[in-house]
C-alpha cells in the first residue's frame, strides 16, 4: 500500500507564515440565487482573485520560499533556477514566484499551448522551453532542463511544498466561516484537495472534504472506487482544462485516506454551472472552477443529508481564454 | 436657466435609511495591474454585485419605498402599480423593487429588446408592455399604461427619488475609503452621477466628481461645453448600451453645477478597458462599466495632477448578454 508523504498541519502552517503579506487573503462571497438552486448556503472562496489569477501561486511560492529559506539556513547561494512543466496556471505561478525571489524560471510548455498562456508565463520573466504535446516529452524535456541549468524541479502537484501551500486556502476559510460543514474542491493532480484535506482533517475532522471531477477525467473517482491509483478509462477531453491531469503517487494516499468522497460531473453540467456563476455572480471563473459548482448542484449532492448545510466551494481560478468562448453561444441545456 | 430640483444630502441620507438591510453594501476592490496602468490607486466600487446586477435597484427601491411610506403616512392603500419604460437595468430593478413590496409593475419594453433582458424582467413577476423602438412610442405607451392602471410612473433617471437612491453609492465609498480624491461615474440619463455629486459636494467638496461618457453618446459633454442641455450630434451607437440615453431636465442642472468635468472615450477604449477588467480582475462588468475605467486610463486623465491619487471608479453593472460577445474575438487594438 502506497505510503502517505510526511506532510502534516505544521507544514501547512509553515506555508501560511511564508505566504502571509506576500499573497492575497481572498474573499468568501455568497449568492442568494445559487443558494436557492443548491438548497444550501454556499460560500465561494474566490481564488480567481488570487495573484496570477489562480490558487496555484500558493503552492509555487511556498516551494520557492522553502528553497530560499533552505539556502539561507545553509549559508549558501540561492537556487540556480526552478523548473516545471505546465502550460497552465502552475507555469504562470512558478514564473511569478521565481521572479519575486530573483531566481530564473524555466517552464516547459507544449508547442500547442495557446499563445495567451505562453505570453502570460513570459510576462513574469520566465524562459519558455517548448516540448511535444505528450506526457513523455514534457517529463523528458523538464529532466533535461534540470540537468542543463542545475535547477530544481517543482512539480505542479506532487511536490510536498506545493501541496502544503495549497492547504493554506482552508486555513483562511476556517477563519472566515468557522460554521462551514463541507469543502468542495476540483481535483486534477490533487495538490489542492490533498493540502486542504490534510489541514481540515487535523483541525476539524467533522468538516467533509469532497473532490469534484469531470466524468471525462475521472481518475480520482476510479482510484477511490478501486482503492488503488488508477487512470481514467476516458479520453481526458474536458473543457475543464486545468484538471485534465491525473492524481499521482504523493497525492493519492492523502486522497485515499482523507477525502470523504469524489463527485463527478458531465461536460454539460460544467458549462451550465460556469455560465451560472458568470451570469449570476458576475465572476469570470474558468470552467475548472465550475466543476465544483456543478458538483454541488448535481442530483447526487442534492440527496446528501440536509445537515450538510454550509458548503464552501473553492473557485480555483479565473484564467479564461477570452478568444475561445464559442461554447457560450450554444443555448444551455440543448446539448449533452 | 434651468433650476435644480429640490434635492439634497438629506434625501440621500433618507434613501440610505430606506435601503439599509434591503440591499448589499458592495465591496471596494483593488487591482495592482490596473494601478500600474493608470499610475494611480484605483478603488473599484463593485455595483455589479448589487441585487439585480446593477446599481439601478438603489434608485428604484428608494422610489418604491418612498411611495409605500407616503401611503402609510396618509393611512391610504398601497400604490396600485408602478410603471416605467426601460429595456435594461432599470426595468429589472423596478420589477424587483415592486415585487419586494407586493406592488404590480408594468415595464414598457421595445419589441426589439433582447429576449434575455425581457426574461429577466419577467422573472421578477412584472408585466411586459411591448412598444415600438422609438423614444416617442416608449413615452406614449408608458403614459397610456399609467392612465389605464392608475399606476405611478418611475422615470429611470429624472425621478428625484431615483437620483437620491443612486447617491447612496458614494456614502458607502466615503466610509470604505475616506482617503478618496475623485469619483468617476458613467453617465447616461445622469441619475447616478447627479445623486453622487449631490452627496459628495455636500460632504466632501474637495473630492472631484467626473462623468465618463462614450464619444458616440456625448450629450453630457456637449451640454457642459455649451452651458445648456444639448443632444449629442452623434448617432448614439455605442457598445455601452446602458448610457445611450440623454441627460434630462432634472439631472442637467445638478451636473452643470456639481460635476467637475466630463471625460469622453472611444468605442475601442471602452472595449479594451472592459476586456482588461475581465482578464485582470476576473469581474464580468458590462461594457458600460468599462466606460469609467477607460476614462481613467485615457491620455487626458493621465495628464491630470498627480495629487488626484486615489480614484474611485463605479463599476455600475454586470448584466452582459453572454450570447453577444462577438466583439471579444476581435484582437484588441486592431480596429478603431
Amino acid at each position: 500500500m502506497a505510503e502517505r508523504p510526511r506532510l502534516g498541519l505544521c507544514d501547512v502552517r509553515e506555508a501560511e507564515r511564508r505566504l502571509r503579506e506576500r499573497l492575497h487573503r481572498t474573499p468568501l462571497l455568497t449568492c442568494a440565487t445559487l443558494d436557492c438552486l443548491a438548497r444550501r448556503r454556499l460560500l465561494f472562496k474566490c481564488e480567481l482573485f488570487q495573484k496570477t489569477g489562480s490558487f496555484k501561486i500558493r503552492g509555487a511560492l511556498n516551494a520557492v520560499r522553502s528553497l530560499v529559506e533552505g539556502s539561507e539556513r545553509a549559508g549558501g547561494e540561492l537556487p540556480r533556477a526552478v523548473v516545471t512543466h505546465s502550460s497552465g496556471n502552475h507555469g504562470q505561478a512558478l514564473a511569478c514566484a521565481a521572479q519575486a525571489e530573483g531566481i530564473p524560471a524555466y517552464i516547459v510548455v507544449p508547442r500547442t499551448a495557446p499563445h495567451c498562456k505562453q505570453d502570460a508565463i513570459r510576462s513574469y520573466g520566465a524562459t519558455l522551453v517548448p516540448c511535444e504535446p505528450s506526457d513523455e516529452s514534457r517529463a523528458e524535456t523538464a529532466a533535461r532542463v534540470v540537468r542543463e541549468t542545475g535547477g530544481v524541479m517543482v512539480h505542479p502537484n506532487q511536490e510536498p511544498a506545493v501541496i502544503a501551500g495549497q492547504g493554506t486556502i482552508v486555513l483562511e476559510v476556517l477563519e472566515q466561516a468557522p460554521e462551514v460543514n463541507a469543502v468542495v474542491v476540483p481535483v486534477g493532480g490533487g495538490g489542492m484537495v490533498a493540502g486542504i484535506a490534510i489541514a481540515i482533517k487535523a483541525l476539524r475532522p467533522d468538516v467533509k472534504v469532497f473532490a469534484a471531477e469531470p466524468c471525462n477525467a475521472d481518475d480520482c473517482y476510479q482510484s477511490k472506487l478501486r482503492g488503488e491509483l488508477t487512470s481514467s478509462p476516458h479520453p481526458r477531453e474536458t473543457i475543464a482544462d486545468a484538471v485534465r491531469t491525473n492524481i499521482g503517487p504523493n497525492t493519492w494516499p492523502i486522497i485515499r485516506d482523507l477525502v470523504d468522497d469524489v463527485l463527478t460531473v458531465s461536460e454539460e453540467e460544467i458549462k451550465r454551472a460556469t455560465r451560472l456563476v458568470w451570469e449570476r455572480m458576475k465572476l469570470l471563473i474558468e470552467p475548472t472552477a465550475g466543476v465544483g459548482v456543478a458538483a454541488v448542484l448535481s442530483e447526487r449532492f442534492q440527496a446528501f443529508p440536509r445537515d450538510l448545510e454550509r458548503i464552501c466551494i473553492v473557485l480555483c481560478g479565473g484564467n479564461v481564454d477570452l478568444s475561445s468562448l464559442t461554447w457560450l453561444t450554444e443555448r444551455p441545456g440543448t446539448a449533452e
